[in-house]
Parts: structure tokens; sequence; C-alpha cells
């Protein structure tokens, strides 16, 4: 089966100087401009991360894509390569296996990241997408979790909440943003939205090794978010910006002053929300309407 | 589950300037000799690969890696890095994520490729493990399978067949010998034995537009194909030798008078012998004692 899938798959991916020889080898060969590699995974697996069932399987195979390339903005970093590991369920795998890779490669044409090599096994198991992308870091080199200081401004990309109603397969990966924003501000530390924005703020304080105090009615509500509200009463439609989790958009330690100028300007497609600062005092806080300050705990998923 | 395996997992693995970020962030940050990397990505499954009520979690662990390392043998590349994604069964996935590891990290310290990041989940589906490894090649770049020269002789490193009994969980990827080969010989192209040594044979033969002539009376056949062939007598070692599979040597294409200084002078503690040639006429052919030439159809694991 991998043989007939191979040669339908060769006549989809465009030639690349980067990786000249094709699927042929063991391994695939990268040329790089500079010595520095980022490299992440991100498995998805069937009942967790998708129903094959209920979802289209290029939806899913974009998304398999798709939160890696996510990482890699999460690091300010340029796609460079992917490889893909499929487990596919016996039978009909090669039908699917061709349209996982409809949907995820005009996002690698997309952001420039051909698919060099990959896997491809059946079993009597169900569907599990295994995807590690390269990247290269620009020359100011990749944006760590770690850097964020007291007095940064947080500063997120977008809306949040609600995306189990479409986003968290249609997001599109903040690499653009990213990158510009890399380039023309100063980023002290990024993340990528997934696990929820309370705990993934809560990642980068830990990592930073200070506090972050949130202004909740600064925080943008996604439109889905506040549709979901409608429908499953059980949580508000802030309570679902703040955990709901697969965003996917970015969340950033910026000098305050920088990120004054970037908020005014509004330099991208995409909105920029300063939603808080960043603090020495350790934990995670919400700041209310009369400026007190309370403890907040992190919701979304927790690994 | 996750951050606690990643706490038992960082006390595990050692610091390396190599990847100076940990597994703290969205991605691992590798700082590299030389602006080239090869990549290459396996997975394996329970069921196809390995099977987990009989095999023991610790060798199926560094099968995961020893696969992928041999994958970089087969390119005579250096190990870098590698990232590691779990798709573990409920319940008891903790415990079998450490067994896993337990396996494989001494395998990783031993070829100095550390295990800079990776995914960990746990469903309702069997055990699968997905490595991706990254290596860098020598000053001589990497060998490639497509080079093989009609006159070049076929060299292999150490014995085939009967792999099932033992050797496909505890081979040794054949790292340092391709790297100390690629630098002392010319080496025109390369292979490691995964499907079989007359498939991965003709893997070459075909990728190089040629042909090659085994001298069947020169295979050098395992100890473990002759047992094999005791109790399962449908087989006979030789035919073993030429198809089980999973031998993970190397096949070699080597001009012809630097494969005679190596056969002669055995540099290296795994034997070397010399198996035929690669010929102009296309396809896999076989020399009978007589000197008369036949085809022979490959054998071995049809992806």
């Amino acid at each position: 089966m991998e043989s007939e899938f191979l040669d339908w798959l060769r006549q989809r991916l465009p030639t690349t100087d980067r990786a000249p020889l094709g699927l042929q080898d063991d391994a695939a060969w990268l040329r790089l401009a500079r010595p520095e590699t980022v490299v992440t995974t991100d498995l998805l697996t069937d009942g967790v991360d998708f129903r094959l069932e209920h979802d289209d399987p290029r939806r899913i195979g974009r998304k398999a894509l798709a939160v890696n390339l996510s990482d890699l903005a999460a690091m300010a970093v340029r796609p460079v390569a992917a490889v893909i590991s499929l487990v596919l369920p016996r039978p009909g795998g090669l039908a699917l296996a061709r349209e996982l890779y409809e949907g995820l490669l005009p996002l690698a044409d997309e952001f420039d990241c051909p698919i060099v090599g990959g896997d491809t096994n059946a079993w009597d198991g169900p569907l599990a997408i295994s995807v590690t992308a390269l990247g290269q870091p620009t020359e100011r080199g990749p944006v760590m979790r770690s850097g964020a200081r007291p007095g940064d401004a947080i500063v997120v990309t977008g809306a949040f909440g609600g995306s189990r109603l479409s986003k968290q397969f249609d997001f599109v990966p903040r690499i653009r943003e990213a990158l510009w924003l890399h380039d023309q501000a100063r980023l002290h530390a990024a993340i990528d939205v997934s696990d929820g924005l309370t705990r993934d703020l809560a990642h980068i304080a830990t990592a930073s090794g200070c506090g972050a105090v949130l202004d909740l009615a600064a925080v943008p509500i996604a439109d889905d978010a506040r549709r979901m509200a409608l429908d499953y009463p059980g949580l508000t439609p802030l309570e679902r910006a703040l955990g709901d989790g697969e965003d996917f958009e970015l969340a950033l330690a910026v000098p305050n002053d920088e990120a004054e100028r970037l908020i005014r300007s509004q330099p991208l497609a995409t909105p920029l929300t300063r939603i808080g600062e960043f603090v020495a005092e350790r934990g995670l806080w919400q700041r209310a309407a009369d400026n007190s300050v309370q403890s907040l705990t992190p919701r979304g998923w927790e690994h």
C-alpha cells in the first residue's frame, strides 16, 4: 500500500531546493541557510483531538500540520520542512491518507513548509497522525517562554473561546504575525494558546519566574464563545475565553512602551490587545474594575 | 498525566549545549555545527512492529529509536537529536511510557542523540510510537540510494536472516560503521536492510537506474536464520537471509578496488562481505556456482 501512496504523493509535492532528495531515501536531506534548527512534534489522535466519524479528514490533516506550525509561531521561527507519520485504520487507509494530505498540502504550501518525509502504516486501531516540523530562527533567535519580566505587557492576537465550533480546525497559524512582531518589536516571551488562555499565561509566568495579572474586562471574546454560551449555558463567554483552549492565538510578553505603540498602530490584520501585565509576585491574578487584585485559577486543558 | 511524566523525564535527560532549552518550550532549539540537516521518521505500532502483550516495553522503546538511527546510518549521517511522540493505551499509560524511555535513553546516550522534545497522549487504542531523528552529514555529505554504478561491488555488514528471534529488537544501528566507511572509502550508495536483503538491494538498483547480481553462496547467513529453519522448515536459511528483513545491516555500493581493500583488511568489528555487484542490466539477478545468471525475485516486506 505504501509504495502506491508514495507515488500518488510524489506527484503532489512541489520540488524544492531546500530538500533535494525527494521521498526516495532513508531520510531527507535539508540544506538550510543557517546552522540553527528548531524542531517540534505533535500527535493528534482519534477521539482526543478529532472524531473521524464526525470530522472531515481534510480538516483533520490540515489541523495536524497547523498545530505544529503554531508551535513554530510561538517561538517566532520560520517553517522549513515537516515529516508526517500516519497510522491508518484498516480498511480504507489509503483513501483516508489521501484525504488527510489533501487537507494539509495547501497549508504546507501557504507557509513554505514542504513535506519531506514520513511513514505510513495500517493497523486495526484508530487513526493517529504525528507531525514533526522544523524551523529556522531569524537572526534574532527564537522567542522563549522564559523571558517575561515584571512590567511587561501581556499582548494577545485575535479573540478567545468557543474554538470547538470551528476554529480548532480552521485557525491560521500565527507565523506571519510572529515573524513580523519579532522583527519590529522586542518580544520577551511568547506562547501559542492551545491549552487555554489562563493556563498558557501561567506557563509563561512559571517559566519566567514571575506572575501575571489579567484585566478580565480587556480579554477579547470570540463570537463563537458567545454562541456556545447560548447553547451550553454552563459557562459564560468570558469563562470560555479564559479556558476553552485551541484558539492558537499568540500570547506575548512585550515591554510596556512597545506594547502601547503596537496597540495604537494595530499593524497587523489580526487585532492586538493588551490584556494585563506580568508582575513580580508569582502566580496568576485578575484585576477587577475597582483595581483590586485577586487570585485567578488557570482553566483549560491539563496535560 | 503529561506534566508528571515530563518531570520524571527531565531528571533523566542529560543537559546538552546542542539543545539549550530543555523540554520547556513549544519547540526545541538546536545549535548545529553546519547548516545541513537530515531528518527521518519511523512509526512503530502494536501488532505490526511489536506485540505489547509479548515484548518487553524497554525493548520496544529501544527499537523505536534504533530504527531511526539505522536510517541515519544508511545515509552515513551523525545523529544530532530526536523527538518522540507516544500514544499510550489507557490505563497504565504512564508506567508504560517510563519503561519505553528506560529502554531508549541508554541508546540515545550511546549514540549522542539527545531526546529534545515529544508529545505524550493516552487513548483507548493500542500503543504507537513515532520517532523523528535529526542528523548532520559529514563534510562528505550524505550517502544516497541513487549513486550505485555498474561495476560497483555490493558490500554488506554482518549476517542476515532470523532477526525475529532477537535481532529485530537488539540490533546495534550501524552508525559507527557507516561513519568510518564514509570517511575511509568511497561509498556510492547505501541502505539499511529493513525490508529484506533482496528487496533493499532492489531499492538501491531502482534508485540508481541499474541492476544487481547476487552471488548467493557469498551471502552471510545469521545463526538465527539456521535456528529458525530448523523450527520452521518452510524456508531455508538462505531464503531467510534473502528476505526476512529487520537485519538493520548496511548494504553498500563500493567501487570494486575499494571493496577488495576493505574485505581484505576487515577494519571493523563487524565483518564486511562482498556478495555481488551492480550491473548495467536493470533488475535483480542471482549468479549460480557455474557462473550462470538468472532472474531473482526480491523477497521481504512490501510496503
